[in-house]
């Protein structure tokens, strides 16, 4: 039995598509339109507030209430399991909220957790490469100031999670913000994603997390950085909400680290 | 006031999706994604059989069913107008179907038909260009045979619709079923495509008609061929419901035949 996707989008909005796009490319089909599994992606932005504006002023209106709305039209429809194309929102003041709202009102569908999902996918890479350790991470001010990845990736000390200098967080976090205001990731903010990525190499990264979902838009489909690996939540999330949905549709993993 | 854009999804999957990154291209934004348009994309192929195979033999279902089905979770989770971006679903014998279900439901949202969207507009850009008369089409099987395009765009002889040879429509067909099968449209498609559209040419086409919403991903963002512009019915629809959800966002036109 399938069950229905469903994505919380509009968060933004291009990520959204990236994560929809991504399950279509990791679904295994015969060719046909109809062998796709039920996808249903709610963009609604103007319900969301930007995420590291609340994570910085908690006085703000936590962007939890909107992002529970949309799971609750996705519950609606049938969408049995959802996820959601945003490294910040997954922050905990913003995730548990959601997850309370969800239990008051008594939804059925099931929300996976993107960092959750990573940590699960790298400790299967880490089984077959036992030496991963240092892993650098992309992402906007407030991913990094949250701490989310150490706090899902550090936990039993499997990983540690490499910061880039305060310079490369600020370029890092620019970046994001200029690809979200262009329908083509603009070189400039191409480079200074690069910039900051070598300058994470240096400090020993033997792999990049790509982690915030707008991130991937401007690496297409490039896979690695100077032979170190670039590691896409979005891709792992497509991946899983497959997995969770119908597991014999997956397709196999294409690269060695997928 | 700003109405909710519902799309049709899954009819191809891909072209849905191309479908709402359109609408997010055709947006006026102040960079935010708190600007964009609420948009659900509903991608529901395996309740919707194949269009042109119930064209060709009608004691088949009619994939009109599985559309109206898509349309009332759309309207379900507010949806006020509506586009489905698979040129074959409009043809008379499954469009009328959907709208006669719709009717008998009392659906309150409005579903846009795309082809009358492009006449709407060609008809606009004859009033620029009068001589605008002879458009080929590119299409499937399914398309050419029922006539979709001949009975909307050559109603009052305002233009007349080129096809190609049966080798052409059928190359052109071929593409389009590769296209649905692939990721990334394979080069082989594109050349049939091209090929066909050449032949157009040579018969005189003063602009060439995508006619399937799988053919604009294989031009990418090729906006000619030959000088011949290229319409895209899928953009027109994008900015269609953009035009009826918040006409105030509707960017202006950066080609000349948009």
């Amino acid at each position: 039995m399938m069950k229905k996707i469903g994505i919380v989008g509009g968060v933004g909005p291009y990520a959204g598509l990236d994560l929809n796009q991504k399950i279509f490319d990791n679904t295994i089909t015969q060719g046909q339109d109809q062998d796709h599994l039920e996808v249903y992606l709610l963009s609604r932005s103007s319900d969301i507030g930007d995420r590291t504006t609340f994570l910085k002023n908690r006085h703000l209106p936590n962007p939890a209430a909107g992002i529970f709305r949309t799971i609750e039209k996705l519950d609606r429809i049938g969408a049995e399991v959802v996820g959601m194309p945003c490294n910040t929102a997954h922050a905990t003041p913003i995730f548990s909220e959601v997850s309370q709202h969800m239990q008051k009102a008594n939804l059925s569908c099931r929300f996976l957790h993107m960092i959750e999902e990573t940590y699960r996918y790298l400790t299967e890479w880490k089984r077959i490469q036992p030496s991963l350790y240092q892993l650098g991470l992309l992402s906007t001010q407030g991913t990094y100031d949250v701490r989310i990845y150490p706090e899902f990736l550090e936990k039993d000390q499997t990983f540690s999670v490499l910061y880039p200098s305060s310079q490369g967080q600020q370029l890092a976090h620019e970046a994001v913000y200029t690809i979200k205001a262009h329908a083509t990731p603009p070189r400039e903010a191409q480079e200074k994603l690069q910039n900051t990525a070598e300058g994470l190499i240096q400090q020993g990264a033997q792999a990049i997390l790509l982690g915030c979902t707008e991130i991937p838009l401007a690496f297409a489909n490039q896979t690695e950085i100077h032979g170190v690996p670039l590691i896409d939540p979005t891709l792992i999330l497509a991946r899983s909400l497959i997995r969770e949905a119908a597991p014999h549709l997956l397709k196999p993993i294409n690269h060695s680290i997928y």
